[in-house]
Parts: structure tokens; C-alpha cells; sequence
């Protein structure tokens, strides 16, 4: 069982694991920065079976916000889809002045609502963002710095999946379990999936296919969740990963193991996001990948999952693709 | 100079080019069911630099609609993203009762505001769809078939640049300029790039870079444009294509080639969509990719563009990769 | 015990309660006409406190959307409300640049999430809508006809409360209990008020107050619910009111008195908004004003309830005022 | 010609005109306060016609934003109304399984994008808000201190118009034309109503209807405009009035007469709001009413113009109604 985290550990972490600096001054996108041209090249020689897998959930009103939660939402709720012209209005032919018999839409939405990348904008450290940028320029006019569309041309490398549940032998890790780093080098190596720089890793709980399965997303969004428990930064930190992924709606094990009195929620994000500068995947629907990996042994492929480049945004909604 | 169309001339090509039941009477996604798993492999292996280019416009308020339009915008308007939290609130302190200083956000976007696929719900022709649905399966509540959450796992395959107006030897092909099907030939047979069924085509006009260049969106929504001439149906046809992609507002020639008093509004929209079953790119912006192109003489690349699958639409915003 | 209503029923009503082409074949706005500028000038002179009561629930994520409900919402959701700039911007100091500190804010929200008018585009009698148009005036960009805008100088006159559950002796009424005839004249005869030509009638159930006694709307959005009987038809006709609304999330008794097989949903709403053409409130708070009534004895009011003119909108969010 | 203001200037209107704590400390509605029961009650008896004349633009996208500005939007656009449920998709039968043929709609909309109130939550002075609240408490989660939704019972009194372009003989001030005391007190006096305190006070400049003669809204949001000068603080400050509205985007003259080498944008905003609580009406469509008034000589009315009580707003769409 892990210590209880104080502010005192916050303190020493920021310190033991910043990488300010590490790309320049100007850097704006972080760890996306491991993943060379040559990783690229060679991520696309694994694709052996041309089969694509996508990992996004469907983005709808059936999506996890809303949901019963210990944690309110502050504000995510599941796409709104509205249509500015239809079928309907077709049949009906009050298009037909137009000379075509066209259907528009429309989406409101949260960007941190569904399957999505958390942008390096999305969580600071005291008064600062990746790179040491003043939180101050994520104003209300979006993130003057960090915006998810400067990482436009990456979140493409090598895709590895780390089924923990499955090397665990559950169908899903336990609300409130923490993710050791001995739990992914050992998924890894029963895996005989070598890790190297640059890749983008995505680590599967079993939560998401536990909600699907009992048909109700109630803890999910903001619940007790198994997650990432504090020490895998350290895997974080030696593996240089590109970015890391998950089932879950916030990686990180919750309850969080924060000493009684502190007032300290999610403390892997504070370290993760502004001080480490890691992309962060949430939400990912990894059943299909997973059995697939499962039944081929192959838990490598090349993986390719553009954010839409909103600017300033501080995330987005992504269609992720695992291609193997 | 292509004769005007009428509405027997429609009716002639929706029989001629029709490909309704080709991929089975429940097919929703049309010729992107010519891409096969072979041909991803291949595409991967084209891969050699390890570059990859965005060809998506950030989303944003500077994007083109609500430019100076010859045809109303009938309800797009530019992007609008908000924040729900922000580095502002964070330095503020008004966050700190939650333990974590963190930033969120959201967009209120039509699907068919910037760089987008339009999905085979977008146009009708008379009362049907694609593959003969109903259009009346694409009500208020969105698209009940063809919806763009089908083409999830697709979107992926060889892409090849045909770079027109550089064929031409113009900056930009000049507005009401309809690319004829020797074009798009010989524009290959210059680049020396052989077309292969189930390829994701993209075609340069020049013309986004034109407004780019002059500092305005004026007429680009909607207004004159140089795009695909009415002949080049049977470019579609005869290369058995996935899907085709251009840097204009609606792929198409405007002024449309349409008879005086035909009330027919783009008429290559009407057969490729809902009689061909063909997934449409607009709005790509293709100046880097060009360049890239014209210099390494290397005009095929692995195409990875995924559509956000927003469940019942007809289109999607997208952050198209060509990765080389 | 009612009869169960068939269709035939709900043909011979629709011939029995048409007020289609009373004002004329150009008439937009329907039973508001009944209010006469005489009724206006003698409303005013009703206020003998100067009191002003709004009838409003606010409008924020505690509404009564989302909550649990038989009948699924067809995409109302509580209005989300979002800061363009704010004080925390204004405190950070990234404002100053523009030489003022000021806040901005945005909503997204159904027209029909809170405290509503009901216009005469929201209900279709077959194929048509208020005053016999053709139910495709109102298409996916709005309503052509009878848009809320039309009534944006109507909803004043005199309002009357009537209060059945205090009649009936009880805090609320029951889920399923259809309001009567007698209730309503009984009501108005034992508060001594004398219901006119023109008037705003406000019928209290109590089942708004018994939600928020109990801390949830489930059950109130489409659920089971007291409500205006299908008899009460003759109760609109005969009073010859302007306007009709109560404390519920439709008016009307839930479940409706409809035969076994016959799908009809809302009876009452299939006639007095598209064939008597009666605007409808909903979700008006009236514990305030029931209260105040109750004490005073006086159950008759200036009433002012000014629709937002939204353009070609079938509803409007109210914040209908009594003022006594 | 007025003297160019310094931030001493501002420093000492903000002392002369502060109205801190006039109403206690926990007041968040300003001069709201000074309409009494009485005035209420006074201002329905000036009622003679009954007739209805409401001052509110229609919310579409033929709205005044969007046009041409010297001054960014910063996010405010025109309203977008979308349709959840159609006339046409009733007309195309696709409703008929819910057993009910309704429409639905919904909005997206800058609350101050049209004709509104600034509430007390939209400028600051410094780092407080009116009453001296912190401006902290207007967060990306809205206003907790002074939310519009505290105005809820307020917004009735008695109404008058001075019509200061009839008095100056033009049919609208010019761009850049303060104005003074003299000429509010002068138009009064002329149209032979005394002002009182707590009443609502509306002023017409006419350059509403010069852009509407115009047909464009090119300089309307933001650009030079005819407004108050500074030294009508001491208007505001003496008639004690309940609020002030104008036809006009902002109230205050633009150019600002500001120092040059000053950072100061609206001045006038800068006291009225924070320092003297006075909630303001702008985008007020007049011609109606000052019309009526020029016909019958009578310039004072019963005003009612309920905001919609969107919790933590800082301003509100509202449709104004002159009841004469």
C-alpha cells in the first residue's frame, strides 16, 4: 500500500520529475517530442493485417457524463447533435428551392466530454503550465499557450497496449487499485512487448467494459476508478512514452492516496500534465484492441490519433486508431 | 466547355453511376469499402521520412464562414470555443477547493465549418440516400443510417496528391475553372503516380491558398470556385477511389454547369454522394503537403483522417494526416 | 372516470373546438388575441401593493432536465452556461489590454428546458399547424410561421391564479389526476374570482412544490403527473382565456386517458395549441404567488410574460411576472 | 468639448459616485433598489391605451454582431437556433411512434448579443464589483455574487423615454456626440415629464434606425457611436433612477473622450456599473415607442422587462415592453 501523498510530496515530485526546459523554452507540446521520425517509419512496418481498430466511444447522449458521481462534473456533459437541415426537411421539399437536397449539423460539446486527449493546457502546477508558461495565458479566450493545435501533426508513433487486467487475471482492476510500476513492466514483459522511447501507451483497467456491461456509466465520470498510482511516474519518467492512455475517465486510481487534511485531488495529474509535459488519454474503448491483442499476441501497432486542432483549446475529442 | 446539365441529364448519370447494392443492401459507408486490408499494409510502406502533415485549418473564428458569400451560409458559422475553467480561475484561487488547478473547455461547431468529411448523409438525391435508404432516415435526431460513427475504423489507405494546379503551371486555377477528367490523368502521369482502387485522392486547386494569401474569405463559402467539372464522375468511377478530398469549400466548379432554369444546385454533389456512395473532404488545406511533394517528387503517402464519431451525423470535422 | 380516447375522439374534437381562420387567414398568434387593449388598461389597475412576483424557476444545471422519466427527452437538457470572459480573467490581469474589466457569458439551452411558452409552432394536428398552415412551415430553420417572435409585444393582460390544490385540500395533486371542469370553475368560484375574456390563467397543482421537497425531479420531466383533463377543452373554449399555464412539465394529466392500441400521446396538446391556437406555460413556479394569494385572498393579478423573440423560435424560456 | 480623462479622473469619480453599501452590504441589485411598492403601483396607473410596445430586436443572425468593428468581438456572434424536432420531420412521419407531431428548438447565444441588460456582474472596477465585492466571484462558473438571476422580481417601474434626437432636432445623434445634462434634463423639460427616482429611463439617440435605414450594422458593436458623456454620472447620480437604457451597442459615447496615452475603454461603464450599481439596457429598438410618444405627447409609461434568471449571468436577453 502506497504512503499517503502530503503537499510536501507534491513539492519533491515537481522537483524530481520536471522536464521544463528539456525541449527548449518555447516547447509547447512536451513529451510528443520522444517520438523521432525514424520511430514513425518503423511504427508503420508493424501494421501486418491492415486491420484498424478504432478506440473511441461514439460520442452521443448514451456517453459517461451525466452520470451518478462523488464529484461534480463542473460543467461536462455529453455531446449535444443537432441538425441545421435534414431528410425530413428533403421529403418535405422545402430544400428544393435551394437545388439540392442537402443535411447539415451542428455539435455542442465539451472537449474533455468522451474519448479525448487532455492537451498540456488542461492542468497546472500552482501558478504555472508545461514549460513553466504563467497559468495566466489560459484565459477565458482559450490557452494562448499550449493549445492542442499545436500538436496538429503529432499523436502519430508506436502504439502499445498494456492489458494490466488481463495480466492481473480480472476482467477489471478494482475501484480504488493503483497501477504499480512492477504492473506494467510485468504486463510488458508477459506481453514480450519491449518498451521504448517515444511510444504511445494505453493501459487497460477493464472499467470501461465493467460500466458497459452492467449498462450504466453511475461512477465513472469523477467515481472511484483502479488508475495509475503515483509511483508510475517513474514509469513515465524511464520509459520516455509519448503520451499514456486509458480506459477510465481520469488514468489515475481514485480515491487518490492523499493524507487526511490535504487538499490534493488527482496528485498524478498535477506531475503528468504541467511539470512532466505528457499528453494524456482518457476515456479509450479498448475491448475490441484488447481481444485482438489477446488472440494475435501481438500488442504493438501503429497508432494514429489526431486531435481536431481547436485553437487554444486545452483538449479534444479524438477517434484514436490502433492499426495493426 | 462542358454542355449545361438538366435534369435528364441527372436522371441519366444517377442510373449511369449508380452503386446502390454493390456492398450489400445493408452498406452504410459506400466506396470506402474499396479500400482493403492489403492495400493499408501497402500504404504503411510508404512511409520512409517519418514526416507527417496536417492538412486540417485550425478550428477557430478566423476560419471561412461568415465571409462574403454569393450563397447563404444556411446556419454555419465559424467555431465558438468556450472555457468551463481556466488558468485564470487557477491563479485566482477560486479552484483550490477542488485540489486541482485545472482547465476545461468546449465548442459549439457545425460539422461542415472548416476542414471536414461530409459523410453520405449530407446529400439526397430526390427522396433516397445512399445505397437507396429513405432520406427520411435523417430526421431532427440525426442520421439514423449512414451516420458518420460508421466509418469509424475507416479512413485510412494509400493517399495520393494530385496537385492540378501545379499541373497547370498556375498558383491557382481560376474560379468557374471545372477540372476535367484529362486533368486529373495527366496530372498523375506527370507526378508519375499510378491511381489504385480504395486511394484517398486530393486535389489542389490553389484556391485556398489564393484567399489565404489576399487575407480574406470573401467568396470562398459558397462563391465561385474552381473544382471538379460534371465529367469527372467517370474519374470517380473508372479509379474505383475511396475517397476525394480538395482544398475548396465544395470540391466542386462554381458556377455549376447547369442549364438556364434548371433548378439544380451542385450537380457532382448529387451523384457522388447519394448514387456513388462517395465520402467527400472539403476545405483541406494543402500548401505544406504540396511543397512537400513537389520537392521529394513523392506524391503518394499513408492517409490516416478520422472521423469523430459523433453517432447521426452527417459530417465531420477532421484533422486530415498525410504521412510520408 | 373519463372515457378513453380514440382517434375518432380526437377527430371529432379537433371539428368541435376549431378556431382555425377567427382571426382571420393570416393570424399567427391565436387565443392571444382574445386580450383586448380594455382588459390591458383594467389588468393595471389590479396592482394595489406593488409586488412583483416572477413565476420563474432559474434557469441552471439543477433543472428539472435529465432527470429520470418514462419518456425520453428527444434532447432537452438543462442550459449550460458558459463565460466569454470573466473576473478571474479581470483579476489575472489579461484583460487590460482593452482598457476594461468586464465579463461576457454565453448559453446553449433548449427552448423548452425551463420556465417556457409553448408557441403555436411547438404542436402539428396531422399536417397542419395553428390556423390551418402546413405543418413544413416549420423546418429545420425554424418556424416560417407562428414564431414565438410573432407574440413579442403580447403576453400582458390579467392573470388569474387558480389554485386546485388548495381547493382540493391537498399539497399536491395526485400523478394521474385529470383536473375536471368543476375543479377549475369551483376553484375560481371559491377564491370569488370571476374568470373574463383574455385572460392569463395559472393553475396550480403543487407538483413542482412536491419535487422540491423531495429533492428530485425524477419522475417530473414526461413522467406520470396531474394535469388538465381532456374535458377541460370545454374550460378553454368557454373562458375564452389568452393563455393557459401551470406548474408541470406538460399541463397535461399523465398518463393520458387514451384507449389500449391507439397511439396518441399528449391529447389535449393535439387541440389546444394547433386547432384552438392556445399558447401554453410550463414549468412556472407558483408557490410565491399561491402563497401570497392565499393570504391576501386577492387571486387576481397584472400579469406580464414577455416571450424572447428568437426568430422562427416554437418556444421561449419566460420570466413570467404577477404583479399585484 | 468634454476634457480628455486621466486614470485620476477615474480614481475620483470612482469616490464621488460610489454607492457601496447604500442597500447593506449583502445588496447585489444596485439602484434596482429605488423603485419602491409605491412607484410600482403609480407607474401602472400612467397605462391609458393599452397598448404594448415591445423594445426588443429580434434574436436572429440578422443581429448587429458580426458586423463590421474597430472593436473585436471577443466572442460575442449572432444567435444560432437550432431544431431538435421539425414541422417537416412531422410531415414525413417519422414522429408519429412518439403518438405526438411537436417541435423543439434550442439556442446558442452571447447573453449580450442583442437587446439586454448588463447586469451588475459585467464590468469591474479594479479588482471589485459593485458593492465591493470581489471580482473573484465572477468565475468560468459564473457570477456567485450579483448573478441576473437576483434581478428576478425587479425590472418593473415606471418608464420614460427622452427622446434626445427629436429634442436636437436630428434623426440620430452623431457618431462621437456626448451627451450632456443638459440635453437629458433639457429633453425632459421639453417633453414635459419630470424625472423620478427608481424610474427606468430610456434614451434615444436614433442610431439604431440610421443603420437599420442603412441596412448594414457596419460600426453599430463597438464602433464611434452617439452616447453619454461622463458628466452624465451626475444624471444618474441625481434622478436616482432604477436603470438606464439606450438604442445604441454600449450607452457611452465612442470615441471615448480618454487622454490619449490613457488604457481607459469606456469610462462611463467603468462607475455606473461597479461604483454606482446601476444595471444598464442596451440594443433597445425605440422607434416604435418614440414614435407613439412624438403622436400622443406622452413620453412616461408602465415598463416592464423581466431578464431571464439564468443563475450567475452577468447579463440577460430581454424583451422590454412599453405599456402605455
Amino acid at each position: 500500500m502506497a504512503r499517503k501523498l502530503t503537499r510536501q510530496d507534491m513539492k519533491e515530485a515537481a522537483e524530481k520529475y520536471k522536464n521544463w526546459g528539456k525541449w527548449g523554452p518555447d516547447d509547447e507540446i512536451g513529451t510528443l517530442n520522444y517520438t523521432s521520425a525514424e520511430d514513425i517509419v518503423a511504427a508503420t512496418r508493424l501494421v501486418k493485417k491492415g486491420k484498424v481498430i478504432s478506440l473511441a466511444l461514439n460520442f452521443d447522449h448514451l456517453g459517461p457524463q451525466g452520470a451518478k458521481s462523488k464529484y461534480p462534473s463542473m460543467g461536462r456533459t455529453n455531446p449535444i447533435h443537432t441538425m441545421l437541415r435534414t431528410g425530413t426537411d428533403a421529403y418535405s421539399g422545402v430544400l428544393d428551392k435551394r437545388g439540392i437536397r442537402a443535411a447539415d449539423d451542428m455539435v455542442v460539446m465539451p472537449l474533455q466530454c468522451g474519448t479525448q486527449w487532455d492537451g498540456l493546457g488542461h492542468v497546472f502546477y500552482e501558478d504555472h503550465m508545461w514549460n513553466g508558461y504563467d497559468c495566466r495565458e489560459v484565459t477565458s479566450a482559450g490557452a494562448q499557450k499550449c493549445g492542442i493545435e499545436k500538436t496538429k501533426n503529432k499523436m502519430v508513433g508506436r502504439g502499445v497496449l498494456l492489458d494490466v487486467a488481463r495480466y492481473k487475471g480480472v476482467d477489471s482492476l478494482e475501484d480504488g487499485y493503483g497501477i504499480t510500476n512492477e504492473d506494467l513492466y510485468g504486463t510488458a514483459k508477459k506481453q514480450k512487448v519491449e518498451l521504448k522511447r517515444g511510444d504511445y501507451v494505453i493501459v487497460r483497467t477493464g472499467m470501461m467494459e465493467r460500466c458497459q456491461k452492467a449498462g450504466s456509466w453511475d461512477g465513472y465520470p469523477g467515481g472511484d476508478a483502479p488508475g495509475f498510482g503515483f509511483e508510475t511516474l517513474d514509469f513515465v519518467k524511464e520509459t520516455e512514452l509519448a503520451a499514456l492512455a486509458s480506459d477510465t475517465w481520469g488514468c489515475e486510481v481514485r480515491p487518490n492516496p492523499v493524507a487526511e487534511g490535504e487538499n490534493i485531488n488527482q496528485p498524478w495529474h498535477w506531475i503528468t500534465i504541467p511539470i512532466m509535459g505528457m499528453t494524456m488519454g482518457e476515456i479509450f474503448e479498448l475491448k475490441e484492441l484488447a481481444d485482438d491483442c489477446a488472440a494475435d499476441k501481438v500488442y504493438e501497432f501503429l497508432f494514429v490519433a489526431p486531435a481536431i486542432p481547436i485553437t487554444g483549446a486545452v483538449g479534444s475529442p479524438v477517434n484514436p486508431l490502433a492499426i495493426k
